[in-house]
């Protein structure tokens, strides 16, 4: 049998599905499960995307451009003026969700063995493009006392070696949902200007903040706007996470020029997901009011819950619909599998992502979980009591 | 500013692209363009697809599993085994396209600096991917006399060295029409036993095969079948391009383990166009028959219209809907660009995609283009007339 390539073997097993299998086993048992492991939310995808769907006319379900229809992209343009930032549809390639966005910032910027710092809890695929396109990602580790704030800018710069070549942030985070002030960035903008660096900024949860917080762009840093990078996607703001439509935004000509040759390769991102996602674009206000309500309803269930859990500790994430948590148990790995394979309270238990799949630094995150806060109230509470009457029992309390 | 990435200088812009932007200009002269560039058909996509999207009825558009829907997964395995081809649902990773299938196959079983070696004129985009995963393309010749037939075994063998992990055949072939026999076939086999490589087959064409030939699938070689990797997609099949839906098949547990990690990287393929790839499934014989009518007019009517002309020498292809031609012509590229730029024939010229693109040896192809027949009888006369007319007064002729 021919061998695996070492690649290959050194892609990590997505740590957010790792504990997939069991809970195939958990319904064999007849015990419902409550997925607070992924980020898929329960909210209707818009009815104008659905409709635009339905009512697709064409004879020939044809190829894009690799860079994505045009129509859309100018309607993009709209889109993120209505945020204050500038850009054309030449800025714009549109990808086959946020993660191509990911992967083709990483190769046409890093060469194999060059390092992205990044604040650690990260979103753990990015160590699997980091993989795929041979990089190193270097974290920075960021703390649960402060919720998860922007570690000290020194801390960063401690870490900026010659194969340094990009810093990467997500805005609102996944998986703390910790949301960046512009105070914050613009330390890192100086950073990254004063060592030439690509800032990558994933945004893709920039419709979700609370708290009366507004969301500040990398792409406002336009004294710095041949570095900056934006990764983005409608799968979360539209909650349409199966369209897989993303793009990679930056006024720097020579990086989309190479992009593009990337995007060439793969020939276009899909025709349907561009259609539905340009209809998107029209979604009323109202729908966003409504959807962001709900998250603040859930996140304030999910939060309250926890920090009334003795030793456990839940920092108020301002952004995004994740909640990076403390609680009082030996091994969140070992925890979150118990809660399938071995726990249940009136036949229900919940599934949770162990917070070391977050990290890359050893023994961090041991006792630490990510929540999605992807259920309706009603079901968020009885995953908040399963998790409660769970930790009651757990062999492994702490 | 900061740098590009070595592996983003090196990537190559797309062959069949290159001209495009000549073919923009040249809609401002006023002139219409008869595109055989492409492999992009005008042939419409089948009713039971575009309706299966029409009547799509979900509140949320999620993310599939990683590896594809387990509903389509299952229909493909019945699709398949209409072909002799046995195999389950697990041994089937549905890709975005058959391009991420070829980017799995190469990232999964080659390291970077690893060889596969492929006849060539081969697929342009293999050369992007290659650039993408790190790993070299070795061509074995084929040649225009014999239509393109499998190289002489031994020109294989001689190729092979420590680094060669894999030969890549795409059958029928893009961009020859090659359909190879399964005499042709059973000689790369017994190399691929001989050495332990990986046999790659890009069957993406397999229903376009004409004068009652029959396609040989590599996936009949049960006897190696941890050695054989299937790259496939339902662009061309049922000319839906757009929907980006292809596969990676293979019989090797390891090998599907590890290209699930990068399929997990990126969370899933496209949800709206696996809905339509499903229901394609079910799409009549009667449309392969007229479609296939359809295509050996237009392959008629091509490769007589080139075999008319003077000094113009085209094979006759068996499968796919490309014609390879060699021109009276000092270089292709040259001339290519000529008749968009400074031909026209009643107001009319025709896009053609050079033969050098396709090689990667250095002077092959020079005099050769690639023709793709995706237009109807009508256009494809005029088209054909056009490419006569030019022939008689190109500056360059031979």
């Amino acid at each position: 049998m021919p061998k695996i390539s070492n690649k290959g073997l050194s892609m990590p097993a997505s740590p957010i599905r790792k504990l997939v299998p069991y809970s195939d086993e958990v319904k064999k048992r007849g015990i419902k499960v409550y997925h607070l492991n992924i980020g898929q939310p329960d909210i209707a995808t818009p009815d104008i995307m659905m409709n635009a769907i339905r009512n697709i006319n064409m004879k020939v379900v044809e190829y894009s451009h690799s860079a994505g229809n045009l129509s859309y992209r100018e309607k993009l343009t709209k889109y993120y003026s209505g945020y204050g930032i500038n850009i054309s549809p030449e800025d714009i390639i549109i990808t086959t969700g946020g993660s191509e966005a990911v992967l083709f910032a990483m190769q046409s910027c890093l060469d194999p063995g060059d390092e992205i710092i990044t604040p650690e809890p990260f979103y753990a695929n990015y160590n699997g493009f980091a993989i795929n396109a041979g990089v190193n990602i270097v974290p920075v580790v960021s703390h649960i006392e402060d919720g998860f704030a922007l570690p000290p800018i020194q801390d960063f710069e401690k870490l900026i070696t010659p194969k340094t070549k990009a810093i990467l942030i997500c805005n609102p985070n996944n998986p703390t949902g910790y949301l960046y002030s512009q105070q914050e960035l613009e330390l890192l903008k100086e950073l990254v200007r004063k060592y030439d660096l690509y800032l990558f900024a994933d945004e893709v949860y920039r419709e979700f903040c609370y708290d009366d917080k507004k969301h500040f762009s990398v792409m406002h840093f336009t004294d710095i706007s041949d570095n900056v990078v934006l990764i983005d996607s409608v799968s979360k703001r539209y909650s349409a996470c199966g369209i897989r439509i993303g793009a990679l935004i930056s006024k720097n000509k020579k990086l989309i020029n190479t992009a593009m040759k990337f995007a060439q390769a793969r020939l276009s991102p899909p025709t349907l997901g561009q259609i539905a996602a340009e209809a998107a674009i029209d979604t009323p206000k109202s729908y966003f009011d409504s959807v962001i309500n709900e998250y603040i309803a859930r996140r304030n269930l999910v939060v309250e819950s926890i920090n009334n859990i003795e030793g456990a500790f839940c920092p108020v994430p301002t952004g995004a619909f994740y909640a990076f948590a403390r609680l009082p148990v030996d091994n969140c790995d070992n925890f979150c599998q118990w809660l399938l394979e071995s726990f249940s309270y009136h036949n229900e238990t919940v599934m949770l992502a162990p917070g070391t799949g977050f990290y890359s630094s050893p023994n961090k995150g041991i006792n630490e979980v990510r929540i999605s806060y992807v259920l309706n109230v009603e079901d968020l509470k009885k995953a908040m009591i399963c998790l409660k009457e769970a930790l009651k029992v757990y062999p492994g309390r702490k």
